[in-house]
């Protein structure tokens, strides 16, 4: 069994798909115009404006997703497309932020940088208390702090030092990094290969109970980030097992400040207040869909998406409100030629991703394979099981689909695409890419990206990829941070991104050629099936 | 006369002080002392938390530098130092930040990142208008908004781009950079170097002048830092020459999404409230002096000072209450050694720095040196000009005075000490730093470093240095800024300086031989007697 599934594995990068379609190869008179359009008269800044500047962060299920929602929409309507709607899964809560602030009180008063933990409970007006640092990280840690709690504020993490990290925070790929990221990855036998995470939600369900229980009126953790960057990131969206305390993130500067107070002896005093208002009612969550319907019902659709919802702080500008601008831009640019394709187009903008890539996985299961996945999985628990469940099962739009294109690695420009492990794949990626080699992008690697949209489509067999991007300072210092906002992407950047995205699309939907996919995933068989775990190994 | 002057320059650095004492230099055990005092003992960063997150931002002449200042005197006298005092000069107006909150509420209400400007007029209670972005940077900018600004809140700065700067933000030096600092720089004879910072001073209050017979509310401007960093400086003391309006500092990314916002025709609706309240009774500021007294009234003293004020951003740890309490630090040293030094070692606090290095000036003024400057220069002014005014007379401490240290360059731990242009001082700070070398400090360059407190004990040729320190991250994104904690100063770094400082102070005390001195100096010569400028030269 585990050497015919190896065989399998061999054989999934060397098996292309039959050439399904008589029709001509998109012409090159045409990438021009797409190029013309897309340089020339970019429309990507200006829609990133409205919706990053003048709507905002876009939690899922949030009613400020639903009115970002309502903008895109009509920007397809707009542009022309067909078959706009939005499609819905269940989700968790649906939670709104109304404002919040931080301020330590005693020994002075100062205003703090924080951002309330998303799905937290509201404070219900201000808190004041003294602070107890009191950094718990597994149940094991609970007894030292018993009986010590009641009446506190407590500060969760550990304080840390500040970083020396002597890396800069701003790059772009030189040839050689590019060169490095052709790495081909061997299959992986883990099975849950997120399960620190899932454990980490988890805890901090139970911390909140604990804590509760101990009479402490709110929990506090420090930013993951440095130089006054808050993220407020949370995950605990299972409305049954919802948070028991308020939960506030400060910043690295103002929680050590606290924790040294403390640690001298004499405990501040912080007062914090968070407004949050939920809709029990509202539990299901909505992705976008949008065509431009091609003139060969039979040959199938091409796709490209990135994730429409974001976190809530700063404007969840470079992750992933520019790249979900930069499909609605191809979708305007491939409009404007104003010719059919021969596939239709499918343009998605996700959500739940931030939770767990919950979008793209409803999409998957309702429209391309399903898995035998545990039905009471919720959210991040669901995502981590996802990927490891067999026997897959085609869809209807299994056979279908015929590439799918992600983006969403920040707002850097295209520097080429991820093949995924899918080689075979690489020379019509190749040949798709080589006409914007000028602008950078000509680059593909073997290399796979998860932890994105394309992440479950590519563990189901299907042609999944995600483009290249230059890092700029994404996962440095803006990536879901309260500075994630449109200065941190360079209109340049943007207007290639949409440009290169259209051409690719164009290329897809009117190629003879179709991308090579392995065959239907089945159970892996183990890397060495010799090696014994250690029993100490937690 | 120009050649004379120009033989009295060359002379300058050759001529050594004659020797004066008969005591024995610091003994080597002696330095082993401070050694394990400062590095096993330290109580630096313990008294660093009680100053810079126990009591905060130490702005000149406000109720916060005074309770510092208190502070500080009661650690001098705890330590057991004498002639613990303070000596007051003449700054301008008594200023106090009590809060301040600064929204955007339409199109959408968030939070925005702000500072208000230093000694800015407060908004009593919020006021709410729509933005109107109107960049001015000098007079002949008025004319073309003129008859717009009414009811306005004006953003006065270009929006510009966020940085691509690949610089790392975190740095230490390495040996090369270290000998590139052993850079001789010819004498000056430029009049007025800081002239254009005298204009934008000037202009400030220029700008909120128009604007308020405009009509307009407010004025906001973009901060210098990106990233969510926001810093307040602020220069309008002068109580004659206070700012008309408002004047508030955002974050260079809410800056921006404003400027976007009004480009694409929308106007944002900002609210801004700025609380603060002056005591203009008070108009006069204080430094603070400690004395560890000397065993020889007649061998003169040697002393070492930081800048004990801030700016109004986070809790000016790095710039300058870190060395400030390296100061403190060094004076608890020495006091631990039992012994009376062979000099007095003199310890300062200054204040007024930051305007213009007020404290320091008054200190020559009193103590040093006088030179005949403009009566009614004020602030920033009366910085600017003092270095430049002839002839320099003799005060009662000049020939007294044989080193002074300074350190201000953020909170990294030293690496050597600049020479500041007088080389002749080089062999003996070489000898005095060699115990340092295995703690990277044993550099000495002939560089001169300009805008502290040691700058014009220096212009009028007393032997004033300051240290070499690693750069950390104080330039790039600490300093001035919001993030300017204690974290941003490691705790080893903390000790060596400290340690160092005392070392240094010691054997400057009890050293037989004492650093040269230029002869006072006179008015330079023109560099190039034959250099025509040019007309259009603004």
């Amino acid at each position: 069994m585990q050497r015919k599934l190896l065989a399998a594995a061999t054989a999934l990068f060397l098996v292309a798909q039959p050439m399904r379609s008589a029709h001509a190869d998109a012409t090159d008179a045409q990438i021009a115009r797409i190029v013309d359009e897309g340089l020339s008269h970019s429309q990507a800044m200006a829609n990133a404006s409205e919706l990053m500047d003048g709507i905002g962060p876009r939690l899922t299920n949030s009613e400020n997703f639903d009115k970002a929602a309502d903008w895109a929409l009509g920007k397809f309507k707009a542009y022309g497309l067909s078959n706009v709607h939005k499609e819905s899964y269940p989700f968790g809560v649906n939670w709104n932020l109304d404002g919040w602030s931080a301020k330590m009180v005693q020994p002075r008063t100062i205003a703090m940088t924080a951002m309330p933990v998303a799905w937290t409970p509201p404070t219900n007006g201000a808190i004041s208390a003294p602070v107890i640092l009191a950094p718990m990280s597994k149940k094991e840690h609970f007894a030292k702090w018993r009986g010590k709690l009641a009446g506190k504020i407590v500060l969760v993490s550990l304080p840390g030092e500040a970083s020396q990290s002597d890396k800069p925070q701003f790059h772009r790929f030189d040839g050689k990094e590019l060169a490095d990221l052709d790495k081909y990855e061997l299959p992986s036998d883990e099975l849950e290969p997120y399960k620190d995470f899932t454990k980490s939600v988890s805890f901090a369900y139970e911390l909140s109970q604990f804590l509760k229980a101990e009479g402490a009126l709110a929990m506090v953790r420090k930013s993951y980030r440095e130089n006054g960057l808050v993220t407020g990131e949370g995950y605990n969206i299972d409305p049954a097992k919802r948070l028991a305390l308020p939960f506030m993130e400060l910043s690295s500067e103002d929680y050590r400040r606290l924790a040294r107070l403390e640690i001298a002896g004499k405990p501040p005093v912080i007062s914090l207040e968070i407004a949050a208002h939920t809709n029990d009612a509202d539990t299901d969550a909505d992705y976008l869909v949008a065509d431009i319907p091609g003139s060969d019902a039979g040959a199938g659709y091409v796709m490209a998406g990135g994730h429409f919802d974001s976190w809530i702080a700063a404007d969840g500008a470079t992750d992933d409100g520019v790249p979900s601008v930069v499909v609605i831009e191809a979708a305007r640019i491939i409009q404007s030629l104003g010719v059919k394709p021969k596939r239709t187009i499918r343009f998605a903008l996700w959500s739940g991703e931030e939770q767990g890539l919950l979008g793209s996985i409803a999409y998957i299961e309702k429209h391309l394979a399903t898995r035998p996945v545990d039905s009471n999985a919720y959210g991040v628990e669901r995502f981590v099981k996802w990927t490891t469940q067999f026997p897959i099962s085609k869809g209807p739009d299994y056979d279908r689909l015929k590439a799918y294109f992600n983006l969403d690695n920040g707002a850097g420009k295209i520097r080429g695409i991820y093949a995924e492990n899918n080689v075979a794949a690489t020379p019509l990626l190749k040949k798709w890419l080589a006409p914007f080699d000028g602008m950078g992008a000509g680059t593909v690697v073997a290399g796979r990206t998860t932890g994105t949209d394309h992440q479950y489509m590519q563990a189901v067999g299907l042609p999944g990829f995600q483009f290249i991007q230059d890092p700029l300072d994404y996962g440095s210092r803006v990536h879901h941070s309260n500075i994630d906002t449109l200065d941190h992407a360079p209109p340049d950047d943007v207007r290639q991104a949409a440009t290169i995205m259209a051409a690719m699309l164009w290329q897809a939907a009117n190629s003879e050629a179709v991308l090579p996919r392995p065959p239907l995933p089945t159970a892996p068989s183990k890397a060495n099936p010799f090696k014994v775990e250690d029993p100490d190994k937690e």
